[in-house]
């Protein structure tokens, strides 16, 4: 008998399921479902009530109503029997989340409270509990917080406990009413399984657990507000599970509606950036995995802890159990170039693209190729959307230096390029210099279709970069879970070898263009330390001037 | 009789003739003519040989009969007669220079000699002399000359030692035949006179004169090239002659070439940006007048010579006999906005202003104007095209800080024209700075014509900045100083006041925006400090990598 396992991907707009042969590796089907409600940034479904601007919301019922819809899609389209799928992973969003009875029950779904934005499920991209999120990070500061630096000095906006307190704040009764609150991804597995668990990966990352020292104490809750105290106690009650590891199994009700089999067992979820990370078979340490697209999110794993400069966590059994996850990430990398190309880019390099029915990318990225290293006399620093590792200062701005009167477009284009590599190498060289070694580096996302950036990378970096196998790495990452709960697999790198295709393709680094990018690569350095480092620094005070 | 002066402005690609008022100012009439060879930078009339790179001629017979031309056809448009017109003012480019015999004959017009390069009449932008220009700023640098410091401790490829050298070193029998050197001003002085003299204008700021000290001694020169020696004492003999003061009278020979009368006096030269001011009315201290355009050049006058880091030139009777007239130079203005447009501006710009048959900067200038000081958290350095005045500094570039992904290219536009305010008030803080006040600023060339610009320009510097009334200031200035010579006025001041009409308009400073100006403005001197005056700064580097 062939043995599967299901891949259960909850992504912004949209889940999707994938059915994997867990001997082979080969996907067998793929469904993808938009979520009915989609991210609700406007008004509540059925009614007419704007909500307040950084709102974004979603309906805990669209994650059920489209699982069952590719579930079903996927075991149709495979023409595999139930008996087949020996396991369900979950990856998720995060921090998305909501606020539910005891017995699981989303608080969105009780008449009465509907009406209400604060009983819907919050979706990472929520980035109105700022000011909670400043409160939090300026009292752990104050506190000399332990768990503080192991994100990077500072928590955002989108993570738990800010979400949290403006819940508890705005909506004192809502919080009251919710006996749990609970990630997107665990209440899938409970509702799934009728056990609730965290996963280690989402509770790390973004609810601030740590395996050894748990969560932030009770006293720096009640120090935030008496009623915070009982967040973690209470409302967070649950065991802490590895990604991979089984929460439990498929109830029969949930197996007949989904005609799999009942006890078929559901892993522990994990985040989609760090499923892609697996199902790109990055299982271990020295291989740092991007996920590149509008911004970059770097994974890397190693076995000891160490502090490394704003990073944003590093999670024991965060990714992979029995390791430590690391977690970086750069907050504007595609949307620099998405920004050039719509703000930037003069009227003939738009009519080559529309003449050759290509994206203005393409043109401008053949174009970029053709110059070498240096020869522009540009240089940029990529903070567009401000720095994440390692400065944590959304207060910057991007800096690009050098114009002459014949610059061209592709000179631009290619040194806001080379800018966010030399973000990249920085946060590598604060992992190496902090006793994480990178040897190699690994990417999926959208912008690993643009060769000219691929091998830019490698040069700047010095490193063999190779491009994910898969397409929907996430998903199979999942579904890499799902073998290892179902016991397919002893563990998730054994898994991986077995499951994740090898990468589709490998860019060495030119050695010829080593020495240019070093030098610019100090200068980057010196400037990002004279722009970002100084509390004065002339871009901090133009974000001053600007408000 | 009504009294009238002939203003002839020689200009790089035409001549122009007005005829003026010297009661009333009226402009009667203005003729332009072409060069008929225009600027000769790709091969030498009659011939098909290339020239070499950076190369720039112009044939000075197109002087001639252009000014023929041009003269003729006022007289004739506004029904003067020949008594009428009591003095030729002359202004033109420089440092435009040809060999010459002892008689005037220019070496470009003998046979034999026509087909060589080297004795056409070199453009003021003939940049090809640069290797001279570097051997005879080091010379002077490790000399110690007591020269160079009032040139900002660097000369111009462009001006007269580098052009002689280059003709000496490339052509020695070329230079050995030209008995004389001369500006083009000066020889078509010569040629109408019989008179050769040299005006302090040309050759204070282009000829290293100095009214006390003389030329650059003949060790200097020797040093260089012994063949140099005899360059001011045999080559460039003649007096020097304050702008407006008589150099002689029409010949006869001239007198009935054109139709006037014999013994007409004209007016020592002067170059066509500072007749400029004068014809724009600024002809005492106080006030700085910029001509802005591609680039900017300042000039400001003051009754005693200091030090100024980084000027153009002092020189002492160079615009205003009496008077010691400061240029100073922003290296790119006009140019960084036309590169702006041309290679950063994005499509829907582009539609906006064909579709309201517009200047796209009419569209930018619009939408710029309405953005508040501060709010785009842009600041940029105005060195695209290196920087003059102060730094002096070629190797520079320019420098965008505060980008994100909401910024405009409106935004961009206004961070760039605030730029170059930013540049002009740092070279007004020089002058005051080292005692040469400055109360108001007046503004000729195409850019007054954006009222966005002077209405930043004005807020950035605090000072009221007027437009000058005349569209033709440099041909209006040249007449000025044709009525002085012709006896009409005592005085170049007293002739500006009567001939130079009032500013067209007076742009007040907004008091509401000084101080965040002021707040700018200290980061782009804390900027242009850190990029400019480190002998290791980035954007030198930079420039380094790029050879």
């Amino acid at each position: 008998m062939s043995q599967y396992a299901l891949g259960l991907d909850f992504g912004t707009e949209s889940a999707r399921a994938v059915l994997v042969g867990v001997t082979t590796g080969t996907t067998m089907a793929t469904a993808v479902a938009p979520y009915p409600d989609s991210v609700i940034d406007q008004r509540l479904p059925g009614t007419n009530a704007l909500l307040p601007p950084d709102w974004a919301l979603q309906n805990p019922a669209d994650w059920l109503s489209t699982l069952e819809k590719t579930i079903k899609q996927v075991m149709a389209e495979s023409h595999t029997t139930p008996r087949e799928v020996v396991g369900i992973g979950i990856d998720f969003t995060a921090c998305t989340v909501l606020p539910t009875k005891s017995d699981g029950t989303a608080l969105a779904s009780l008449p009465g409270l509907r009406e209400h934005p604060h009983a819907w499920a919050k979706l990472w991209k929520h980035h109105a509990a700022q000011p909670q999120a400043d409160r939090v990070n300026a009292q752990a500061r104050d506190r000399g917080e332990k768990w503080l630096p192991r994100y990077g000095g500072k928590i955002s906006s989108e993570w738990l406990i800010p979400k949290a307190l403006q819940l508890l704040e705005e909506a004192p009764e809502m919080y009251a009413q919710a006996d749990r609150i609970v990630e997107g991804a665990d209440w899938v597995a409970w509702q799934l399984t009728g056990t609730l668990a965290r996963n280690a990966c989402g509770a790390g990352y973004k609810g601030t657990w740590h395996k050894g020292d748990g969560y932030p104490s009770a006293e720096f809750l009640a120090a935030l507000h008496p009623g915070l105290a009982n967040l973690y106690t209470a409302k967070m009650a649950g065991p802490v599970v590895a990604p991979g590891r089984r929460v439990g199994g498929l109830t029969s009700a949930w197996a007949e509606r989904l005609g799999l089999t009942a006890g078929t067992p559901v892993a522990a979820p994990i985040i989609d950036a760090h499923a892609a990370a697996i199902g790109g078979g990055v299982v271990g340490p020295d291989v740092l995995f991007m996920i590149m697209g509008t911004s970059t999110c770097h994974m890397l794993m190693a076995e000891r802890e160490v502090q490394v400069e704003g990073i944003s966590g590093v999670v024991e059994d965060g990714i992979v159990p029995g390791l430590f996850g690391y977690e970086a990430g750069q907050a504007g990398v595609g949307d620099i170039f998405a920004w050039f190309v719509e703000s930037a880019t003069p009227p003939d390099m738009h009519a080559e693209a529309a003449h050759r029915n290509v994206l203005l990318h393409t043109v401008l990225s053949e174009k970029a190729a053709a110059l070498r290293p240096g020869q522009s006399g540009l240089l940029a620093l990529d903070w567009w959307n401000g720095c994440r590792t390692p400065l944590v200062d959304a207060d910057l701005g991007g800096v690009v230096l050098g114009y002459s009167l014949t610059t061209s477009p592709e000179a631009v284009y290619r040194a806001l390029i080379e800018s966010t590599a030399f973000g990249t190498r920085l946060i590598v060289e604060l992992f190496t210099s902090a006793g994480v070694p990178v040897t190699s580096m690994r990417a999926g996302g959208g912008l690993t279709k643009n060769e000219t950036l691929l091998s830019i990378y490698a040069d700047v970096l010095g490193l063999p970069l190779e491009v994910s196998g898969s397409e929907q790495a996430s998903a199979l990452g999942a579904a890499i879970l799902g073998a290892v709960a179902g016991g397919a697999h002893a563990s998730v790198a054994e898994a991986a070898r077995v499951m994740a295709p090898p990468p589709s393709r490998k860019i060495a680094p030119h050695p010829e263009h080593r020495a240019v990018y070093e030098a610019l690569y100090h200068e980057y350095c010196r400037l990002a330390d004279f722009f970002g480092r100084d509390a004065n620094s002339t871009l901090k005070r133009l974000r001053a001037l600007q408000r």
